[in-house]
C-alpha cells in the first residue's frame, strides 16, 4: 500500500476535485504494474496500473492494492469496479472507503458480490484530506497559514511587508498551496503585499482560486500583479468594480461576507479546500467564526517587537480553540508548525 | 570529560554566583573518584573529588578532568590550583579556561609552571552559559521566557490569567528559573497573576531574586502571594511604599528604570543571569533595548484569536533582533523553542 500511496500524490496539484490515488497490481508476490490518477478528467488509478500491464490477461487472479476505493459509477470515465471484476482481480486492498457519496461503498459491494475478495486498510486518510473532511463534514476545509517571527508578529509596524520565512519555508508554502483549491486574502494583505498567490512553477498543473474579500472594490486596481496571471481570480465584495475586468476575474456581490458566508460560497461550488493566507483581521475572523480546521505556521528567528503587527488581531472569540498536539518541523532557520482542530 | 560535565550539573541550583564544575580522577584508565562544587561556600569541585580517593597519595601522578580551569586565589577556600601541584597529579584536563578576572589563566600559568601537563578541550561553556557571559560581556544574561499560542498570544482579553502550558512545559520553566539567579515581572503580571516567583521544590538550595518592576509602590499590597515566602524580593520602583517591608524585600528608588538601568543595577550586584517572565510591555521594552540574549518561548496548541494580549507588545524597536536557528522541543502538548541572539 506504501508504493501505491506513492503513486497517487504524483497526482499533487494536477486531480483538482477529484482525489489523489494510486495503485499497484501484484501476483505471486511480483509488482506487475503501479498507476496513479493523473489529472482531472483523464483515467483513474487502477485503470493507469492495467494500461501498463503486459496484457490485461495477467489481471486474472492477481491482487491490486488502490488507495481509494474503486469507483462504481459513470462519471467522466467508466466504473473501474466493473472493469476489474471484468478482468478477473481475485482481491482489492483498498486504504479507504470513498466518503463521497455517489460511491460511499459501492465499490466495494460490486466487487464482493463478483466474488472479489476486499480489505480495506484504513491507512491512506491523510492522500486526500481535504477531499475527505468535504465529504463528510459538507464543507471545505480551512487550513490558516502565516508566517510569524519568534514574538508572534507578521510585519513591522507600517505599511511595508516584512520578509521572515528563509527559502525553505517559502518552498513548503508553495507546497501547501499545491494542496488547497483555493486561497483567500483580505484588502490589506493585497494592498500592502501585492502579491500573485500564484504555484511559481513552470509546469503547474492547475492553480488555485485566488480570491480576495474586499468590502469595496469599486476603484480595483488592475495593474495589481494579481491580474497579470490568468488563473482565475474571484472577488467577494460588497460593491463590485466599475471597470471591465478581465475574462478570469469573477465578482460575487454579498452585503456581508463573514467567514460562514465565504465557505458556504466556496461548498456550493464544489471547492473542497481553502487556504487562508491573511493578514491579521482575516484569520482573527476565521477563529472567532471557529473555521480553522488545520494550522501551518512558520515561526522565523526574528524578534519584532512591541509595534509589530500580530498574526491574528481584530475581532475576538470568547474561547480559544484548542489544536492537536503540534507536528514541528525544521525548515533552515525556520520552524514549521502543523496542527489540526483537536475535536 | 563528559563524567564531569554530569558531575558539575549536579550543583545546579545551589552554586549561586560560583560556576559549576564537576572533576573525577583518572589513573592507569580507571576512575579513582568523582566531586563536583556543591554549594557556594563549600569546597571545589577538586577538592571534593579529592576527598572521594582511598588516600590521598593516590593522586600522584594521576590525571584530574575538570570542568573549569582551578582557581589560584584565596576565596571562601584555598587555591586548587596549589592543591593539585601538592598532590602530584601529573595532568589536569580542563572544559574552559576561567572567565573571572581574579583566575583568568592565572589557574594554568601555575599548574604548568609546576611541571603538570594542561590540556584545554574548550568543549564545557554551556555548563555556566551565564557565568561566561557575565564575565566576558560585563553585564548580566538576560533570557526572556513566555508561553505563549499558536497565534503568540499570551492572555485573552480582560485582567484574568489564561492557562496554556501543560505540566512538562511547567516543570521545564521551574527548571530555568534554577538557571536564573533573579527573575524579574512588570506590575501587570505581579497584579493580574499575582506569581510567587519561586521554583517550587521543597528542597530548593537558593531561590533567585524576585524582583518587581513598579513604577509606583507606594500601595504596595502585602497580602501578595509574592510575600508570603522569605525569599529575597527587590522592589524597583520610583516611589516607595509606605507601608514597613518583611525583611526579604528591599526597595530600590530611582526616577526611570529602563532596561538598561535594571541591567546595571543587577550587573553592580554581581547577578549574572535575569529571567524576565512578562509581561507583554516589561518584554517589549528589553526587546527595543536590545537587551535580549536568550529566548525560551513555550508554544501551546491553541488560538486564543484577535483580542488576546501579544507575548510582546508597547515600545516598538525600529530594526527586528535576529536569532540563531532555534532548538525545538516537544513537551507533552507544548512545543518548547530555545534560541540565542544570532551575532
Amino acid at each position: 500500500m506504501q508504493l501505491a500511496v506513492t503513486e497517487a500524490w504524483k497526482g499533487l496539484g494536477a486531480t483538482w476535485t477529484n482525489p489523489r490515488v494510486g495503485a499497484v497490481i501484484v501476483k505471486d508476490n511480483r509488482i506487475l504494474a503501479r498507476g496513479h490518477h493523473h489529472r482531472f478528467g483523464e483515467p483513474h488509478a487502477e485503470i493507469d496500473a492495467i494500461s501498463h500491464l503486459n496484457s490485461p490477461s495477467d489481471a486474472k487472479g492477481a491482487t491490486i492494492y488502490v488507495t481509494l476505493e474503486p469507483c462504481s459509477h459513470y462519471g467522466k470515465t467508466p466504473p473501474c469496479a466493473d472493469r476489474l471484476v471484468d478482468l478477473g482481480f481475485s482481491r482489492v486492498v483498498i486504504g479507504q472507503a470513498d466518503p463521497n457519496p455517489i460511491v460511499g461503498g459501492n465499490g466495494i459491494d460490486r466487487l464482493t458480490k463478483n466474488g472479489v475478495v476486499v480489505d480495506n486498510l484504513d491507512n491512506t486518510e491523510m492522500v486526500n484530506e481535504a477531499y475527505n473532511f468535504y465529504y463528510r463534514r459538507k464543507r471545505p476545509m480551512v487550513t490558516l497559514k502565516y508566517a510569524m517571527s519568534l514574538d508572534g508578529k507578521i510585519n513591522q509596524a507600517g505599511n511595508t511587508r516584512t520578509q521572515l520565512s528563509g527559502s525553505q519555508a517559502w518552498e513548503d508554502s508553495q507546497q501547501l498551496r499545491r494542496l488547497n483549491q483555493a486561497i483567500l486574502v483580505g484588502e490589506r494583505t493585497y494592498h500592502v503585499d501585492d502579491p500573485q498567490l500564484t504555484i511559481r512553477e513552470a509546469d503547474a498543473k492547475t492553480q488555485p482560486i485566488r480570491i480576495i474579500l474586499m468590502r469595496d472594490a469599486r476603484h480595483l486596481d488592475l495593474t495589481a500583479k494579481l491580474f497579470q496571471t490568468s488563473a482565475q481570480v474571484w472577488i467577494l465584495t460588497s460593491h463590485r468594480p466599475t471597470a471591465s475586468l478581465p475574462e478570469f476575474v469573477k465578482v460575487i456581490e454579498k452585503p456581508d461576507w463573514s467567514p460562514a458566508a465565504v465557505i458556504k460560497q466556496l461548498g456550493d461550488q464544489g471547492i473542497q479546500s481553502l487556504l487562508v493566507e491573511g493578514g491579521s483581521h482575516v484569520q482573527a475572523a476565521f477563529v472567532k467564526a471557529g473555521l480553522v480546521d488545520k494550522l501551518v505556521a512558520y515561526i522565523s528567528p526574528f524578534m519584532i517587537g512591541g509595534t509589530g503587527l500580530p498574526a491574528v488581531i481584530g475581532p475576538g472569540n470568547a474561547e480559544m480553540l484548542h489544536f492537536a498536539t503540534p507536528t514541528i518541523q525544521s525548515l533552515g532557520d525556520d520552524i514549521k508548525v502543523t496542527t489540526r482542530r483537536a475535536d
